[in-house]
C-alpha cells in the first residue's frame, strides 16, 4: 500500500538543463523512495541514457513516466506554485522559504487540478535568473557556508523528505519513530475552540490590562499551532483554562465558562 | 565562517561494511555540506579508493580524516549515545526515532568529551542484530513503504540534514528562509523556571483535585519542549500563568508566586 496521501502526487519535481544523466537517476530514485512520482526534465543535456536507469536502481518507472520539455514555462504553465530550490542564499528578490517551510507551503497549495512544481537547477549554474523569476519563491537549504556543493540528487532527497514528513504529518502517520504522535491531531475546528476558551481566560485572569489582546492572542496562537498539538493534548489544555477560568470567577473576575 | 556550533563536531557518523568506495565518498561530501566532519568506516570492503575520491566531490578533507576501525564496538567504544539508522522499521527491541527526533537526540547527549555516533549498515543487507544491540536507538527514516531503498548516500544526506537544521535552530539561526526564528531559543534553565511555575500553577487553581500531578505535567512538558520556545515566548507564557495564580490568590486558593 501507498501510504502517501494524494497531495505528494500533485507535486512535481523539475530538473533544468542537468548535464549528467546519471543525477537524473539518482533524483527519480530519490523521489520515488519519499513517494512522489512525477518527474519533469527541462532540456537535459543527455536523456535517455543508461547512466541515469543504472542510478534509478529500480524507480525506472518514474523515468519512464518522465515528461521532457523545452523550457521552464512549459514545465510548470499549469502550476498553481512553483519553488525554485537555490543551494545558497541569493540575492534575489524572491521569499527564500527553508525546506521545512517550503515543504508546507507547496502541501498548501498542491491539489487535484492545482498541480505544484519544485525546481531544480543545472548542476554547476543552478538556475538562471529569467528562471528564478518564472518561480513564486526559493526555498534555500541551509549548507554548510564553507562546502555548500550539494550534489543535485542530495538536493532532491532533502526536500522530498521534507515533502513526505509533512505529507504523513498532515495524514496524522507517525513519521518515522514510535515519537510519532499515537492520537490523531486536532481538527482546525478543536484549536478555533482551543483558541476562544483561551482568548476568554486571558480576559477573566485580566492579563491584558487595558493592551488590545491581539498582539499577545497572535503570539500564543503561533506558539501552539507550531507544535502540532493532537486532540488529547488540547483537551488537556482546555482543562487547565477552565480551572483558570473557575479560579477568576472565584475571585470575582468575570470567567467565561463557554 | 563555519556557523555550526560545536554540538554538530561531536557528531559521528559511522559506515559500517560499506562495498561501494563511491558511496563513502557521496557520504562524505554529504555530511560536509551539513556541517559535519566526523567519519569513522568499520571494515569498508574497498577502501581507500579512487571511487571515493570522485564522489566526494572536494570533500576529500574528510575522507583524509576519516578513521578506518575493525568493528562497531570499537568505533562507538567512547560515545555517550549511539543511534542506528535503518531504512525500514524493524522487529527490534530498539526505541524507533524519527530522523528529527533522532538529531534531537543526538545534539542533547552530544558535548566535548562526549562523542555521540550515527550508525549507518551496509548498502544491501544495512545492520546486523549483534551491530544494532550496540545502538541505544533507531532511527527510521519514513520511505515509501512500496519502494524503500534509499542510496546510502542519500540516508546519511536526510540525518545530516536534520543535524544541521537542529544545530542552527538550537543556535537561534535561520534554517535556511526569513522564516527561522529571530527570537534566542530559551535556554535550558529558562524552560525549566516556566515548568516549575506551570506546576505551581496547576497546584494553585487545583488543576489535580487529587490526582498525582506528574502524569499531566510530563504531557505538558513534552507540548512545550516539541514546539521550541524563544525566551520571549517563555515571558509570555510565564505573564500569563501569573495572572492565573493572582487570580488563585484572590479566590483564597495557595496560589504560589515563586
Amino acid at each position: 500500500m501507498n501510504t502517501v496521501p494524494q497531495p505528494a502526487a500533485d507535486v512535481r519535481i523539475v530538473l533544468v538543463g542537468t548535464s549528467h544523466p546519471g543525477n537524473i537517476g539518482s533524483a527519480a530514485r530519490a523521489i520515488r523512495t519519499m513517494g512522489l512520482e512525477r518527474l519533469v526534465l527541462v532540456a537535459p543535456e543527455r536523456f535517455p541514457h543508461p547512466d541515469a536507469v543504472a542510478m534509478a536502481a529500480g524507480a525506472d518507472d518514474v523515468l519512464a513516466a518522465a515528461t521532457i520539455v523545452g523550457n521552464l514555462a512549459e514545465a510548470v504553465a499549469d502550476c498553481a506554485l512553483v519553488l525554485g530550490c537555490t543551494a545558497r542564499s541569493r540575492r534575489i528578490q524572491l521569499e527564500e522559504l527553508s525546506p521545512r517551510a517550503g515543504a508546507a507551503r507547496l502541501l498548501d497549495a498542491a491539489g487535484p487540478g492545482a498541480p505544484v512544481a519544485l525546481v531544480f537547477g543545472r548542476e554547476r549554474t543552478g538556475l538562471e535568473n529569467h528562471e528564478l523569476q518564472l518561480c513564486h519563491a526559493a526555498v534555500h537549504i541551509p549548507a554548510n557556508p564553507d562546502y555548500s556543493s550539494l550534489n543535485l540528487a542530495a538536493a532532491v532527497q532533502v526536500l522530498a523528505y521534507e515533502l513526505r514528513v509533512a505529507t504523513l504529518e498532515r495524514a496524522g502517520l507517525p513519521t518515522g519513530g514510535s515519537d510519532g504522535h499515537r492520537e490523531a491531531p486536532a481538527s482546525h475546528a478543536q484549536l478555533e475552540g482551543f483558541f476562544d476558551q483561551l482568548g476568554d481566560t486571558l480576559e477573566a485572569i485580566d492579563f491584558h490590562k487595558g493592551r488590545a489582546p491581539e498582539s499577545a492572542l497572535r503570539k500564543l496562537r503561533r506558539i501552539f499551532l507550531r507544535c502540532g498539538l493532537d486532540e488529547r493534548e488540547v483537551r488537556l489544555l482546555r482543562g487547565v483554562l477552565a480551572d483558570a477560568q473557575r479560579m477568576a470567577r472565584l475571585a470575582g473576575g468575570h470567567g467565561d465558562t463557554r
